[in-house]
């Protein structure tokens, strides 16, 4: 057992730590008054901060085993993962953000030569953005064989039709590549039937149809688009992998994606739990300091167990896909899955609580990451399916015991 | 103990729910629309079914004691409110909506005939609307003596100064009449500083900043407002009651205040528990329907369990404002506002569960409906300041046994 | 609505609690030194506060629609019953204790003529006790179909066999009459299979094995006993109602049976509550008394709010059955059975945390009370039973609905 | 970071797993019986098992540094420490149970040669028992300044008078020892009052009063004592360390007796989710396995997450106490004093919950582990101090910053 982050993770997150005070807290405000002035517009903040994010050799972290990237494992990453989270921006300003990351990988792992030659350049320079487009409104699309959109063959191109919702990045003016998945043969076995295939987002026949909202933010210019596809043509070298591919690839992105959620939401909640502390501190109700008032001590030292917690069991989780790979650390996965969203808004409430009707507003960001971290009790699926999957694991336990 | 309702109530609460089933759910749709379409607009289809209320004789519900309104008690009116609160706009469909019903009850009680005669038939009729501005950015204002804003005499005039946010309803382009309290003098005794005074709107030196937002949504065109009062002059006429009277008069307002908020959240819980229970008829996960699952039956069944304690629990806080008064029921009515916005909070989280990410969505009430009850934690003060106050009053009845 | 006892409950409330005064709280430590002194035992101060209680007329006061009891509707005992549950073996006093309170409500309802003239005089005179013989230890009994003792036709004798545990109260020296439940016809309908019969605890093949633990109390001398039967014959005229009419009674008990333990909970924990106030109040940690710490305040008006709406629900459950029936109100019945039970182990939970270590021991009713509340969580059925048939009878509500 | 136990603790794990299954397991009953047979004996059970622990080297594993014990560091005992814990007994099995193991290290780390001398080696060779008394009935303990027995020089004796109780392990008949704390000097600033001493149990003037109950449990033989001193003479030399040393040597023995007791709570909670586990997967309610509820399944997703998160954090603070001492691992030692405890006793309550009625009784061990979880809340001071700590601890970081 050892408990101590590596070398190369405590010098990156010193350097990290330091770039975001030196230039990520100082811009926050900026940040939100850019995206005010023009809501699905591309704030050049964003752009100063990467040139400096790249000068300083903060890029790109988030890559394994690549001569792109920082070639941490998981769970040296994990720990920066956790930092860029306490600023909800700050990620794409690393090059670092949800869903490129997922996406990179898909195109390392599965594209052909062309694929990566045409995608990987300007998205590892952060010139381009990416989506997935999964969901879909009408099917429970927690269980990835429901996915009802059809990619059909025709010639030399796939015809593509459906429509899918809560695709997101597709607000910002340059996301330009969407990986789609839909189903390319209905009478294949289920897990056959599913392929995915790049679709430039500007292809005739792909509709932005509106931005979904999260407890009334739209979250632009990200944005969780809802998007309809009608007899969208690409060419057969857009396939991924290969047809009937889909599930297995999707089945390779979900470990490092939700390692990475919910290490920023363990830096999501740190950020929360910091400002309530600097709040009851400078707030006096009833005569006394609030910081004063045993509840609030409670609160706090049930919030810093919560995240403590929540932290450790994602490292586990990262240190097993590291060690004994995605699939021997499912159950892990799916543990952190259902823990971190749940710990940030319990944690996120109270801090809003702390700060009183002024918390659920504008002036603070707790409403903001709570209605984050509460839609990322959706993500991959609702907490119950993922409760549902470690209860079976347990279970499967004394299957052969008595 | 007798749980039937009134007569009046029964036959009141029938026709209300008919006029719901005919007017209100059919046109919650055109509502919101008509708001995007002219977000701080006055929708035009409120003015429609408030002609159609008003004809209905289903108009000024909540008015006790008077031949204006229904002259009902707050236990009989309590299950109309709760009716009302199943559609967030209906309570201004029939000239029920905070604040203008307290600031209503206020100018009844505490008015002279010429602020009477001046302000209460248009509120009376609907034809304007009216807040009432007491909460400040700057102290903890569930302390009403803490209010800083002052209200200086200076020959016939006051001259009013001061911050104060969220002050619903300004929003509202018909919105012409403030009740502000503020300090007329800083050195008499505590409970003696405070005055209530009106406000139009239009006078000179009165700024609406910026809307206040709950999680996400500004809630236009209602508004919870940011105002800035600079040497604002009126009247001497406009004081209530006498200077040093104003935390006397926001005593009287409590009571009927929080019934009301609190009915209102039982009846959009009733609402919420209905949209899980039909969504979770319709939809099927992993090969069975989400209604059969036991984790389903629980939430409902808790669901169902919390918002009949809590109805019965504001229904009692009610009869006891009507028998004993509102000093004797204090701890009752403290207890409904702590306890109906968490249980509402409660029961809506689960049903956005139930909805996938849908639910945290535009096109459900639930996440919006969330927001608003989240919000209620904090008005009159956090849950916090309640739980005290309920503590003591429990702590003081062994007083003097042993 | 009307929450005010009627005068009957109100004269009655009062002299119970002066009897309580003068007679019950000063004799729990020797009501406990005597059980002490002999656990199996019939303490001699039950007869000497019983008489007492004969004297004082507050005798039976759960009977309903009776010329032997109080003639209370079920809305009209509660709150004496709650004013019993303050002190565990109380209700005995009064001769209102389970199960015979359920007992000779069968057998006045279902008796015959022999029947009631035998064992009524004795069970409403407190000479004798009886005990209710339905859970068995193989099958989920919370299903009373699944009850699996048989009851055989033999000539003019029924011969009985089976194992029953949970028997509560055969464990006092004076109880000698058991309502025995079990199958007659095993190839009847589901719900025509089972039949009650009397069964004099001295019949021969009737062996009383062993005291069930609710943790570590065995609730001497009253006791929770396992017991078996073994070719144990009665005479045929012992049938109750007829063969297969067991679960029909079984039926009939449920309802008054769960308002009263409901009742009784409530008054658990008010006692509970009030021990918390007054040991806060008279304690000191870390400079200041527990008593001003905010988080005492929060538990103890948590507390106030539950109980009360525990209170209030179970109230307005026996209202329904005693105005629409238990059937009409079986959702209600559910739902105390859920509610009140959690709320006395949440309750309890919180008062012996605040007596430190002293809480869970002998010193104070706390840990023995929590015992209790918990067990009730499985009498008639898990909770999850009962949150199962709420969330039904909700989800039914919209069958024919859209 | 390194989640692999040492080489060192997994081939004691495996060997100790061993032991457990063929020596531990099935020797549960017959252990609970020979208590049954004399309850405040030593059962023949634990001395057979004891030589069999001896020869298989499992013997004083929780000794660091030392030639006596297994030299493991926290972080390398917490695992074995754990697996005792799944069975009450087993700790003495391998000499490794409380208070034993923290007085044989007070006495190493603070004893002269002759207090070693005398004590340590029948400790060691687990020939007799030893109890720590600290806690008293009329102050709040968890401020170990409250103490106040006092230990007054006379000649060459100490004097001792006071009242102790929860002295856990006097009931056992192998006990001879108590480290005894009370006041040398009550005018000394106040952490240099207090004093520690050695007190053989049968020194003239020592009184077991009475065993203190648990939920009903005596715990027999172990027993927490209540026990009164009343001049109890001892030597000058059997005073620990020196006058006024006392607070100093019980901040010692704080960090590895909660490291311990939390470990033993993860393995207990194990213990009881795998009955949880067995239960619902051989019963059938309703039709349907129990284990196929899907709020069955929550619950055990529930628990194996808590538990995993108690066990992580548990081994963090293990890992600080071993690299950067006890003190800058107070917030951690003080988060898993909250943490285990609360953990364990929301698995049990789930698993009780599982088991029916059953799960309260003494057919099972669950009840008891929940009373025992449920004391250890109170261990070292109520969660309510530790939480205030910790809430301290986290406040200071922001101090010094704006």
């Amino acid at each position: 057992m050892d408990f101590t982050y590596s070398a190369r993770t405590t010098e990156l997150l010193e350097r990290l730590g330091a770039f975001m005070d030196a230039y990520i807290y100082p811009n926050e405000r900026r940040y939100h008054e850019e995206i005010e002035a023009d809501r699905w517009g591309h704030p050049p903040i964003l752009e100063e901060l990467k040139a400096k994010a790249k000068a300083a050799n903060l890029w790109n972290l988030f890559l394994p085993d690549s001569h792109h990237g920082a070639g941490l494992s998981n769970v040296e990453y994990a720990p920066l993962c956790e930092m860029m989270g306490r600023v909800h921006f700050s990620s794409q300003v690393f090059n670092c953000s949800a869903p490129d990351t997922g996406n990179i990988e898909t195109l390392e792992r599965y594209g052909t030569p062309e694929q990566k030659a045409r995608w990987l350049p300007p998205l590892l320079d952060g010139e381009i953005r990416s989506a997935f487009a999964m969901t879909e409104p009408d099917v429970a699309s927690s269980d990835a064989t429901n996915i009802r959109s059809s990619i059909r063959r025709d010639g030399d191109d796939y015809v593509i039709n459906g429509r899918k919702w809560w695709i997101s990045g597709v607000g910002d003016p340059r996301c330009e590549l969407l990986i789609f998945m839909g189903k390319t043969d209905p009478d294949a076995p289920k897990h056959l039937q599913q392929s995915m295939i790049l679709v430039p987002l500007k292809t005739p026949g792909v509709t932005v149809v509106r931005p979904m909202h999260v407890f009334g933010y739209d979250d632009a210019p990200h944005g969780h688009m809802e998007i309809t596809f009608e007899n969208v043509r690409v060419p057969i070298e857009n396939i991924l992998l290969g047809e009937g591919r889909g599930f297995e690839i999707a089945q390779g992105r979900l470990g490092p994606g939700r390692i990475h959620h919910c290490m920023r939401l363990v830096g999501l909640a740190e950020r929360c739990l910091e400002l309530m502390c600097r709040r009851v501190k400078g707030r006096v109700a009833f005569g006394r300091p609030i910081a004063e008032q045993s509840v609030t001590l409670e609160r706090i030292a049930e919030s810093r167990i919560l995240i403590d917690q929540a932290r450790l069991l994602t490292l586990k989780a990262a240190y097993m896909m590291d060690t004994v790979g995605n699939k021997e650390a499912r159950a892990e996965i799916a543990m952190i899955k259902v823990a971190a969203p749940t710990m940030a808004c319990r944690v996120i409430d109270w801090a809003i609580q702390a700060h009183g009707a002024a918390g659920v507003s504008q002036d603070f960001v707790l409403a903001n990451y709570y209605a984050h971290a509460r839609k990322i009790r959706f993500a991959d699926g609702p907490d119950e399916v993922h409760r549902n999957q470690i209860g079976r694991i347990e279970l499967a336990k004394y299957d052969d015991r008595h």
